[in-house]
């Protein structure tokens, strides 16, 4: 059974993944943490629902209060101080962030995504905003201990998530110093996080995604009062320890960051720190899944041996393995591409077209794969698969919200294919995939995919999904092999 | 949008895929039922979770009490009033049982596996019963109104269900001119039935599926006493409208069917009918997932047009639909041959085998189908198809549920390649489909098979499951042409 | 046992507490009903714990709709069409809706305060409202199907509601004919209604209790768009079958009901209408309570014989029954008084000052007797008596609900001391009691409340609760003899 | 305000009641720690309800493991660890052990259940276990780190636990060294302990309360196979943070405490030390109740001013105070007699009887001030007493399971009757209060008594309630007092 003994452990999966991988020592100890204390903690908390809000205290003032159980917060402050934020700034990389978001979501994949989006709130702030703000805000982001504050991201209203352009009517009005922002936001991850960066039009701006600026939130105003309010929480079905909810802005005090008139830069800039790390979370979450139904397999019996020994499941872990490894592949490159131009500006160079290419792709590959895993998990399982007492079913839950958040497939297509149009990314692509696959592989690729950008625009979107997927499995496997 | 109509009526699409459709106006007055009353209820009982169950009364008695609302029975009792049961012994038919399953499985896809299972206990009684237990037990099964029984049908174990030589441990004692067993049963369906049908062991017989008989078993002992004990039930994360439960017998009162010899083949004959709905809820479950994704899409707008009008979205219910009606074809053309066969008793003719090929690709590939579909229209909704509220993601749990009762995939290819190999039942298949496909893919495909089945054991099954696939799929658009 | 017999079935209470009882023949085949139907669809509510809201529909419009169960409604509707609220308006009398109320709750406490406050929104309407605002909307309250509407009574603010002159902070502003209203009611009961009757302050009226109007408002603008804005539901403990709710007023439209000067006399007599049903309630869920503690301890047996004949038990039966008689003697005086009195306008006569003292000491008493008799009635089940399952701790936190809302016994104390300070209605009642009571009780009670009432305020505050429960006691006894 | 501060800390009014306060500095730190880390961890696992139990792992062997959050047992091993089984042994006193169960319980009464039950283990163990059964067992229970282990008492059965002659129906088989118990438990609190001590009738044995005996029944077999088996969790309306299981015995490995003719000794003095710490718990939890109202009225105004400052209210601050602390002196007496005679074997002396009678009046009493106080500051509160979100009104929930578990009141006043009269134990309590009481009132109450003790046995019973009840309060003032 020793082929796949590196499912059982996130660390030894990205040792056999990584050459010198960087952060060894810390990894080691962080893994032993959440492999003997965080499993009882996220089961309660996937188990317990959408959590209660404690919307007024007893005095009738609103406070908001998001009802989770102290050890949530135990759990999630371990990631805050081993560095999810603060050695982003330290070491002038995203490499640990992601390296522990990984790690961190093999145990509970929702908890990643409130260190994404601080990480998505302190990234714009230190690269846009003003020195006071800096000064006034970032410190206490990167603080290392348990009054670390949380960010957040909200840009989604309610007219959807894709079209931000029309989306967003959230509407900023100058008042001094700073601005007054009033809007609903529909989805709002770590909805009760102490600051947040949020899309807004200012008034009179124009129509469109041209108009939107990005604006820092406080949860708090300056008088100490609340900023912002959380009308309530989804009924997510997973990812149950990041809490998303509407939110009440109203005359919310907000700073601008960046000029208003490249908003949607930043927030595109936003949007790619989630998305890379959502692939991250979902390989370590359809690798969770498989380590899962290993230990199943390896234990239960039918027809006199163990279920692992059985020449068909015995084939599908192998040749799974195999897609794990290389949809890791696809996504840890989304990662070092994102490392090389996250400080970068517009006008951006070829090497951020080239990530942006690659983390679609990603995105796109590495959530389909968690689902199609964490199907298969449970059926490894059979009939204790579709059990909430037993825990499989959960990963199918988390994997679905990971095909859907940071955009669905159909959205990582139709961007996928925006970019190859516009900046002719794919032949980035496949200059730098030159060393590790076969030139007659890539020319075949490149003419089929100039072909597909030649047909007129409804043809082409109809035939994009064959091709596109396509190029991802291409793309994952040459860099595992490369 | 026309083309899509037939996809939001149950009964509309039966209309469309087969002519001269049999129960017509029965099944027109169910669906005005169902559409217009049943809604809240099935979304109530799915919201619900799993039921409580009131073990004791007040003085301490064992009442082992399901706590449905009182409208779960007003829905249940709507089939059996339809007739589900009645029907199948009215018409010597089980087509309008599994019309009836069809059209109530898009509204609740849960509250087809009681009917199932009482079908699936009244057609042994009655094929193999004895006069004596036919007259005392059937009539209560066929009853038209709210007194009617219900069925159920109990093999799985601790040990699992799909290798039942070695899973049943259940032990039947004779005692007068009834048979007393002991044993757990670890998944129950409709676990407060008043009628079961329990796989169990003779003492004395011998080791594996060969020792086994199957038991009629009734709720109550002849003293009116509790003659089962539900120790709990399961708390599984969908098909809420069916109570699946741990069964404890304890020298509980039982009666054999057929001899204690060829029990094995009753209790495939048993599963023979479940197998079968399966595949028909499966399908139905994806028309109902398509239904609601398409009445999102219509509404829905993005980028200054209705989603559905989108092209790479258009394309996909496009092409769904077609699949949609492959898949229906092949579920159905299953239900067609075990109408043929269902009476049928061993030693069987080849009608009977390649009934069983069939059987088994269509619920391999209908649940397959119904997975993707509802993962598919989560996407389609975006962020609201991960909210419990909008009740979207039901139709993945569902599926899911679909998927790994009545044998996982694993199970169905295993088992169909024993059929093809012992019995030939490819040969069988291809005959049938001649009309159909073009001789040479048949004889194409018919040589990859024999290939296949010539090779060593592991070897067969590591090779196995993408030729079945092909050969469901195949099989499924030759019916659906023909 | 005969001499309990009257505690299982609410009308042979009445009919032995009430001569010529009116409306035998309905209240008959409404116990019918609700013996036979209502059970498990009130406990099912009750488990099901605060409903859901679905805020918004997919397209994101806000709906706000309270997702109850369908049985709900067949439950909710079988009292409308029995005539809690049309036979008010038919027989120019609340007697008939009273003894409905009273039936009902014996079998759900909760259901009846729909009914109470759609009579409280009817009355004033069909009092005061304009004769447009009466053929607009009356006729929709007063259907006999289930397409009848609703009424609420919203007056209580977040700063609560015993000090309704500081406490309602709700804008009303004039635009054309009709009013726009602004601000939040914190403890909205029957949030879903299609109307309600709410306490507003016009623009620039005067602080305090003489400033409050009280306004109609429909759930739905004149343009068919939701006109009150539902933020949440309340997790109250008990009393589920009403749903209670947080409302946003925001420039909603809204109908003066009377004059802007007299608002306050108007929110009183509203008031007195949930008054008195709060203490029919309490009578029969202390009936309840009783009867299902008789159930059991008819069957319970410890040393040797059921422990109804255990001689301290049979006492408490006995005791606590002659109390229960008393307490629905005073209530039903509160009923009788109110009937006399609802279409009385300001200035009121004496006849509504003694209405006004009995509703309190009627209100106060008979909610103690439900608390202490639901404590007893857990008492008598032992163990079980702290499981849910059994049903019988349900009737302590409903009546615990009845002892808080329309005021708690301090309320009613004070509220009490009040009506007899300024209005003398101790003598009023004392001249009502003439016939019943002995000439020298009367004399020495009145004179201990001169003494009480001639103390200074916060003397005589502290000393005013066991004499009020006097007066309580004695008035029931006295009523109850008479 | 400073009259109601000690009502803030346990602590404080241990300080306030006790003189010479012993273990003052392990309490502060105690508290410390309960007062800043207790809060969310209790409430949350109170909001949670029943916890689910896995009754089986994924190989399908029962494993019965309860599914409490992590946190649970932070919270349960502290007090522990504190001292609250192990001080018992080292100090020879159970002073110790009470003073930290009332602290403890103003955070979370239901904790203290686990305590109270471990202790009611560790007592007849090292009082009547053989040095034996002594070594193997008492050090797990006495250990100072979380792998303690825990104890239970599994007394009551379906029929009833008053009755327990009558109710106990659990079999004992002698086995060699040990015995074999078979029966079922049916309100078996802390149901995951790893050892318990069980009533049960050997094989042969008189029937009747003479027939009992105590046996030690650990959890696991000695094999390491599970010995007890949970049959499912109860559905406490309260106390969850201690769980309460039907416990099935099934042929389990036990070991004979005592002999077996003299059971019924053990267990009465088994349930001496539940009753006198449900005395204990009953007071701090009246004590939280009002320190509860007494933080809400500082803040809420009403009328212009705190209510807190209101006459009647304040008024009622003031005398319940005056009661709390009476009750305190009463349940304090009980713990003092406790600790001189719990090391007593029978045939016991006087001061024995004298602790019975007190532990009777405390027991009944202080639970009857719980639940008054608990309900009292829900009225307090107004409307939001009665939401789950604002947790006052769970103080009535819990009050009322410490109301009926240990006996209800019935079951007190009539034990307390039997030793009166057989024991003649008022006249050994009127011995003890000689000096706190006056003479005159003694020699009246005891003559009062006396009268009763004479009156035919089912008469005696009908007036007994109010005497006794006389009897607490008059106790408890003069101890108070003394």
């Amino acid at each position: 059974m020793a082929p796949f003994d590196s499912l059982r452990s996130p660390l030894d999966f990205l040792r056999a993944a990584i050459p010198a991988l960087a952060h060894s020592d810390l990894l080691q100890s962080e893994q032993r943490w959440w492999q003997s204390e965080s499993a009882p903690i996220s089961s309660a908390i996937d188990r317990a629902g959408t959590p209660w809000v404690r919307m007024h205290d007893a005095s009738g003032a609103r406070i908001d209060e998001i009802l989770y159980p102290a050890e949530y917060y135990t759990m999630l402050h371990r990631g805050y101080r081993a560095g999810v934020l603060w050695r982003a700034f330290e070491d002038k990389s995203l490499v640990p962030a992601y390296l522990l978001i990984h790690l961190i979501s093999f145990f509970d994949p929702g908890i990643c995504c409130p260190y994404t989006v601080s990480l998505a709130t302190a990234a714009p702030l230190s690269k846009y905003g003003s020195p006071a703000l800096q000064s006034r805000f970032l410190p206490h982001l990167l603080k290392r201990d348990d009054t670390v504050w949380q960010g957040a991201t909200w840009m989604t209203e309610i007219a959807g998530g894709s079209d931000l352009g029309a989306g967003v009517k959230t509407v900023a009005r100058p008042s001094g110093d700073h601005w007054l922002l009033t809007g609903d936001k529909y989805f709002a991850s770590n909805a009760h996080a102490q600051l947040a960066v949020v899309a807004a039009r200012p008034e009179g701006a124009a129509p469109g995604v041209r108009g939107l600026a990005l604006f820092l939130v406080p949860r708090f105003r300056a008088d100490g009062s609340l900023n912002v309010f959380l009308r309530r929480l989804k009924d997510k079905t997973a990812t149950r320890s990041v809490p998303t909810g509407e939110i009440e802005l109203r005359d919310s005090e907000a700073y601008l960051l960046g000029d208003a008139g490249s908003g949607i830069y930043l927030i595109l800039e936003v949007l790619n720190i989630s998305r890379v790390a959502n692939s991250m979370v979902s390989v370590a979450l359809a690798q969770r899944a498989m380590a899962d139904a290993l230990a199943y397999a390896e234990t239960r019996i039918a027809f006199g041996r163990r279920i692992l020994e059985h020449p068909l499941l015995h084939h599908q872990f192998e040749s799974r393995l195999a897609s794990l490894r290389a949809a890791f592949a696809l996504a840890w490159e989304s990662v070092r591409l994102l490392d090389e131009v996250w400080l970068a500006r517009p006008p951006y160079n070829d090497r951020y077209h080239l990530f942006r290419l690659v983390a679609h792709l990603a995105k796109y590959w590495t959530a389909e794969f968690a689902v199609d895993t964490a199907k298969w998990a449970m059926e490894v399982h059979g009939g204790i698969g579709t059990l909430a007492e037993f825990g499989i079913e959960r990963w199918l839950r988390e994997a679905m919200i990971l095909a859907i958040w940071e955009g669905t497939s159909h959205r990582q297509i139709l961007d996928g294919l925006e970019v190859m149009e516009r900046k002719h990314a794919h032949k980035l692509l496949f200059d730098h995939l030159a060393e590790h696959a076969p030139a007659s592989d890539l020319r075949d690729l490149d003419s089929e995919i100039d072909r597909l950008l030649a047909l007129p625009s409804a043809e082409k979107e109809i035939q994009a999904e064959p091709l596109f997927r396509r190029l991802a499995l291409f793309t994952a496997s040459h860099l595992l092999r490369g």
